[in-house]
């Protein structure tokens, strides 16, 4: 249990939607959740899930295997890190169409039935089965559409005694106030115990490939103060979001190396009540970074915790790749006069010219290639084979393409002259 | 001849080395530059002089013909403006490869020869031969290769018997001083005249397409400060240069057009002695505009000065053609989260992204193709169909490619779907 904190647990959320990690990075990672001050797991499993039987559908082709399941359960206990597992039932997809499909249809036409008693009734059905079969696990809801339902509802429908609600806001300026008001509601409906959710990462741009640290790290403040006003005896913890994509459709936002100096940073202001001076000199020494800047991307040093390698190369080629190739392709003068796309579609260039641009270009492509070629090898290590694919294929292929364009431009213009 | 101006003569440089204008705007913009103070025109000829004989291979598609040439001179006489042509001889080309021919080799091997010489004789070859045939012309050259030479060869070479140099410079910092001391050198050689040259466009980027206004007003006031320090007695006039192409093989930069608001600017402060408030209202009289500023790009007023409308369209097509289509390509959440490179390549969309893209991507493109039609109708009255395909293909269809690419690879992950 953490020393100062208001939570009693505080987990760490693992989103396996995009990019999951391999068993072998999570040995590596859990004991610095550990040492950083988490004593919980929230497992997004999604198609990572070794289903069998009529469920082995939803498998992904890369899904952790039931021994695999097992050594992630055994290396989580090894780290005092206890698991909540996390599976869908009725996510947003479900929950956006509610009241379209044909059945649902005909219950809504009679007079006593409603859309939030729709909802309550699908919520408590999946609850009591759970229940049911499995006596001693309390389920936790997001709290999405518990929020917007009056006390009275709430109360008449007996949920209360089903679940736990999740509250969660991951915006920076969070209205502590109103969320005090919301814990107090759910009270006085009867929820004897309530979670909130807080993120470090995932939150603040659907294709972001850096974590903005000071925008969690005020969302995570802001929770203390919630937690500090609220009524503390029904907080069960806080659970430190990571998402991984805004949607099963959306691109990967940061991978999970690259939201690690934004977890200690966060895990460290709930243990301490803040982040002061002192904070930020251990959270230095957890990651092994001689400077940890929170408000800008670029930090000084790169750091030695699991994956900081996948950090230190993301951030380079998120800062400089495109702006390099750009720098060339649209403000060198000899580019943007000499070789530009009327001259390229005519295959056109003054042979002067040529020695103006080629040597810079291929030096450019050089260069970048070897930082991608380490990048792929250190995501490599981490992440399967269809996550660094799609990672690399977002964030460096267009760049890349459009240099190895000019070039081929450019010896199709040499080639045309001779 | 200007009220104020320490210039007997104010010229106009027409360069017609790219995007040369009809006859037919030239009508109609000459009489504006005498009522802005001009009282000649240097016509760079390039390619559009109508040569015959064994030149005639040096004829651009679109040369003027001898009629028109004739037209010229006289809408340039009715309007009081003195011709002087430029044709090059010995121009940036040939004098960067100085002495690198054989003959020249073998004349340089000889000891009391070496470059200097060699490019006097040259000039004074040049200029002999003009004299005889055309005794009563005096033939200018630009200083590029005197300004260096020293005071002794330039006196025994006899040069300044033969020519008057033209001391140029286009930045807006320009060293006065340097100048007064380069126009006395010239003096003490024996030089009886000799020109300036400032510009109005097509000086602050190889790419350039709209004119920053305030960097020659600058330009030209600095050459006002030279003109009132040094040898009044020597100076011919100033031309003020608006140039169409950094050389042969460059792209275009500002279209004439779009350098009027400037030229009206340079020109007036020349003649009223520098750009006060009162000239800025004069100037905006001339140009038919409510407002013109000359620290930005974007004028409110659109003037009425011929030519105007290419200049409204060409600002508002650098402005915001390529903003609003990297607007929505690069900064719209459901383009860069969920039709990103990636899903492009896999033809992959969630249905419902379709209607949050689609719509907007074919608004844009209506929008921006009703600009650019508009746009190639108001060059096509001015200009030769080579350079309003140019200018387009340059400056429009990359950004215009970049957008109907979107709606083809939507138009192909929605027919993937079905």
């Amino acid at each position: 249990m953490s020393s100062s904190s208001p939570f009693r647990m505080q987990l760490v959320h693992l989103d396996l939607k995009g990019a999951p990690p391999k068993v072998l990075y999570l040995a590596e990672i859990f004991p610095l959740f550990h040492a950083l001050g988490a004593n919980g797991i929230l497992i997004e499993y999604e198609d990572m899930f070794p289903y069998e039987g009529p469920l082995h559908l939803l498998k992904a082709r890369h899904a952790y295997s039931p021994s695999e399941i097992k050594e992630i359960l055994h290396l989580a206990k090894l780290h005092d890190l206890e698991v909540i597992p996390l599976v869908q039932t009725f996510g947003h997809m479900e929950v956006y169409y509610l009241g379209e499909g044909e059945m649902s249809k005909q219950w809504l036409q009679q007079e006593q039935n409603n859309m939030v008693k729709l909802c309550l009734s699908q919520m408590k059905a999946v609850a009591s089965h759970v229940l049911i079969h499995h006596p001693n696990v309390k389920p936790i809801v997001w709290d999405d559409m518990l929020r917007g339902i009056s006390e009275e509802c709430l109360t008449e429908s007996g949920i209360a005694q089903l679940v736990e609600p999740m509250i969660w806001d991951y915006i920076e300026d969070m209205d502590v106030h109103g969320k005090v008001l919301l814990m107090d509601k759910y009270r006085k409906c009867g929820f004897p115990k309530l979670w909130v959710a807080s993120a470090f990462k995932g939150a603040t741009g659907v294709n972001q490939s850096l974590t903005i640290i000071s925008h969690h790290l005020k969302n995570n403040i802001q929770w203390l103060k919630v937690a500090d006003s609220g009524p503390a005896e029904m907080l069960q913890g806080i659970v430190l979001t990571g998402w991984q994509r805004y949607d099963h459709f959306s691109v990967l936002c940061e991978l999970l190396p690259v939201g690690i100096p934004s977890l200690a940073v966060c895990l460290q202001a709930l243990k301490h009540g803040g982040y002061t001076d002192h904070v930020k000199k251990i959270v230095e020494q957890y990651l092994g970074m001689s400077d940890l800047e929170i408000n800008s991307f670029m930090s000084e040093s790169s750091g030695t915790f699991p994956g900081s390698d996948v950090f230190t190369l993301i951030t380079q080629v998120s800062f400089h790749l495109r702006r390099s190739v750009d720098e060339l392709l649209e403000r060198n003068r000899y580019v943007t006069g000499w070789f530009s796309p009327y001259h390229r579609k005519r295959k056109m260039i003054h042979p002067v010219m040529i020695q103006h641009i080629q040597p810079d270009a291929v030096s450019l492509l050089t260069r970048w290639n070897a930082v991608i070629q380490e990048l792929q090898a250190a995501l490599e290590r981490i992440f399967y084979p269809d996550a660094v694919e799609e990672w690399l294929e977002e964030n460096t292929h267009p760049t890349i393409q459009k240099l190895q364009q000019l070039l081929q431009d450019l010896d199709a213009a040499i080639a045309a002259q001779s």
